[in-house]
């Protein structure tokens, strides 16, 4: 039996959950005014290939599809429901779920104990006790789930990536996870699973940060909490899993007056920071300040290699890039090596002169050098020992003048696609990564040509396994977190 | 005598320099192969309304000007020259413009002090001697003079705004100053002056912000320093107009490794980040840490009310980003004051149901609210005398699934124009700004159209006086930094 087998078995219930082959949608309406019926869309539109089985006690039909008054009339065995009723109808739903022996549901709907009334934290005391008695909650209050895999989306994502990938989000804000979900599409983020678990009535942070521990099909795991219910077993369960593979955590709530949104927001527990800050460090996890730094960082440990870096090479063209290469690289306790002369010279010799400098930084003068330059440019910084990875910086958007001038469209002169190929030829024979940083600076709506290049040469990068960063101290930042992962992890094994 | 005629009369060199009645162009070959020819090109395509006299030994024509052989034989009164030959002929070339009482040259070739070499040393030492014989130098090793107002340009900058603004920028670097006026254009940065000044053989740091601090057309000052030849004199200056009107400071190379990029790049001294730190601040001047925040904070000074800002109140559709905004208000030393019931009431009213908070921030619970519910909100909001200015997040991009889901473009069902009315209106009759934070979550190249919206939204907020920002930590460190310096203005006078 192979681990993926074991798993399964170990796991039916998440198995159903995450791949279900027939689903229920609670909340559809035949003239598709409710809310259910944007989600059922959503599922077409993702390309859901299991069965949907709308549910209404009103019956009728609804995109070609038979609306069934109850769970219990459904004709087939029902892995999955997505519940979207109003709250005061969503323990009946629940339970004829829990009867009808389904695995798992979402609670898409709100009104539970964040609204902060005892109606609210009635009813959710009401889920809690149907699924104690044999069915997973995610939810309520929550966004749901979303599986490449299977096709199960995040409401309300009918247009996120259908591509499965290492990356695990866990996400007690259901706002975060499809911001991030959608984040992932273009920054090249791959996901396993994405849960929005809102209120947390059953399945929370713990219990699924165990399962995606232990999930063969997640590598890295992603976590935005704003609270959690019992500290002492979400660390220790933290610490295990830090172990096996990297936790990238952001804590939302850590202000005096975040607290009181987390309370009505999910109605949860916050915490102090420093108290949060030194547990998730000693605990092995690793801690970002914010949504777009967490979808760098999980960019970085899906695509570098793990391991721990110290040295770097930068390079571009245009000099105050290399000062502030300079400033970026200890500010994230990186060195830049100063190369010996043979490397100088022979990196000298393919760049333009005069402006240019190959002390490392390596100052290639201007935005427009060769990608058969910077071949050469790479080749001879990797025999550096001490280059552990090296940097690009691209100022595509210079082209834009340079095609004003010769009046072409940027994309015709742009060589992303040739430099592409030799940055990932590089990488291949080197066996150290390069990171490419892409920054921006014409984003006006007459530079809409040179954003489709840029986001056109971003895929480009990403399908060749070189991550792409909008900023040099966003791609410092997270290879100071890959790095510092791997070195407490050698510390731990050493 | 108003006063800006006193400055003409007072700094009539400076009047030549930045609104010239003529220009020469030396380095224009007829066949168009040298530098001088592109910078030709690009001072016709921003419009640069002024004479132009293309200079070159070998005579001839290019795009059907007439190329003189030297300065000399030109038949027209020269005010500023633009000097692109080989270092080695620069000073000549110099010389020469001196002779003809031109009022100021920019050299933008390389190969001088920073080549670190003696005769690029020697070279720029005779630059030296020639200015202080009577003719002012921006560079050489720059990329020159960027003037709205007058149409010149810095290098290669064809596609410059023409709107002239309060904001003027001076730079030792000229990569970041052509970034820097091309990040202006679209953020809504506009200029007055952006002198690229490189080496900075004669005009440097001290005297152009001695000038900038007294020049009518300026209203912000910001600069990028790499180092400054004479600390005291230059941190006396800083305090004088530091006093007057607010400068923003970027300075590089404050690590190890970028001390020693600065000395390759521009040739000046560094210095340590502590000092550097502590005199910006007691000279009453706002400390960025790069090119980014430098951006943000100019188009915040130049667009809020100069005043302290202490509360706020921050109002969006999706709950995370509530809890976001008490985060980062705590961190940058914002209260959102809790509203009291009749406040929090009229807000409710406008609001969604369930999922809607109206404690401040303000959870619109939905990406969709309506514009003219917004206009509730804020009036409501800016009833509370503590709210100084108040912050909205809106996240046009999920609009892009829900013309998906309609089958309409997403530009026809995006309210942003109206939004903007509301928007423009109450802070008319408020008098309490807002801050539009503008997120986008879907930058894939399928996404073009939604980026479009957001960059026409960004326009037409502007262009009615509201500054934009992509990220709510962005436009809540900008608000920081003014109410900050504005804070020391009332303390100094009070």
């Amino acid at each position: 039996m192979t681990c993926e087998e074991t798993q399964r078995r170990e796991r039916p219930e998440f198995e159903r959950i995450f791949h279900p082959g027939n689903i229920a949608i609670i909340g559809v309406s035949a003239r598709g005014s409710m809310f259910g019926s944007g989600i059922l869309n959503a599922l077409r539109a993702i390309g859901f290939e299991g069965g949907i089985y709308p549910v209404n006690p009103k019956g009728g039909e609804y995109n070609g599809l038979k609306i069934y008054a109850s769970v219990d009339e459904i004709p087939a065995a029902i892995d999955f429901a997505i519940i979207a009723v109003p709250a005061e109808f969503v323990p009946a739903a629940l339970e004829e779920c829990r009867r009808n022996n389904v695995a798992g549901a979402e609670i898409l709907s709100a009104g539970f104990s964040e609204a902060d009334t005892p109606r609210g934290r009635e009813l959710e005391d009401e889920v809690k006790r149907i699924a104690a008695r044999g069915i997973r909650v995610v939810g309520p209050n929550c966004f749901g789930i979303y599986c490449p895999a299977s096709g199960l989306t995040l409401l309300p994502g009918p247009d996120l990536s259908r591509q499965s990938g290492p990356v695990a989000f866990i996400s007690q804000s259901g706002g975060m996870s499809i911001d991030f979900a959608h984040i992932g599409k273009w920054m090249g983020i791959r996901f396993s699973k994405v849960i929005s678990f809102g209120n947390g009535a059953d399945l929370r942070e713990t219990e699924l940060l165990r399962y995606l521990g232990d999930d063969p099909e997640t590598r890295v795991i992603a976590m935005y909490i704003e609270g959690v219910q019992d500290g002492r077993e979400f660390f220790e369960a933290l610490r295990e899993v830090a172990a096996k593979k990297p936790v990238i955590i952001n804590k939302g709530g850590l202000s005096q007056a975040g607290r009181r949104a987390v309370a009505s927001h999910t109605a949860s527990m916050g915490g102090s920071r420093v108290i949060w800050e030194s547990l998730i460090s000693q605990a092995g996890a690793v801690q970002v300040g914010d949504l777009w730094e967490l979808a760098h960082t999980c960019l970085a440990f899906s695509m570098l290699p793990p391991r721990v870096y110290q040295g770097i090479s930068v390079a571009g063209g245009g000099g105050a890039l290399g000062v502030n290469a300079c400033d970026a690289a200890e500010q994230f306790d990186f060195t830049l090596p100063v190369f010996e002369a043979d490397i100088r010279e022979a990196i000298m010799k393919v760049l333009p002169k005069p402006g240019s400098s190959a002390h490392n930084p390596i100052d290639a003068a201007n935005p427009f050098v060769h990608p058969q330059a910077y071949r050469e440019v790479f080749l001879n910084a990797a025999r550096d020992e001490r280059v552990d990875a090296q940097i690009l910086i691209q100022l595509f958007h210079h082209y834009k003048s340079l095609s004003l001038g010769m009046g072409v469209p940027v994309k015709d002169i742009t060589p992303y696609r040739e430099l592409a190929d030799v940055v990932s030829g590089v990488v291949a024979s080197t066996g150290k990564p390069i990171m490419l940083v892409l920054p921006n600076f014409k984003q006006g709506i007459d530079s809409l040509d040179i954003e489709e290049v840029m986001r056109d040469a971003r895929s480009v990068f990403l399908d060749r396994g070189i991550p792409v960063f909008d900023d040099l101290n966003n791609a410092l930042r997270v290879l100071n977190h890959v790095s510092g992962y791997y070195s407490r992890c050698s510390e731990r094994s050493g």
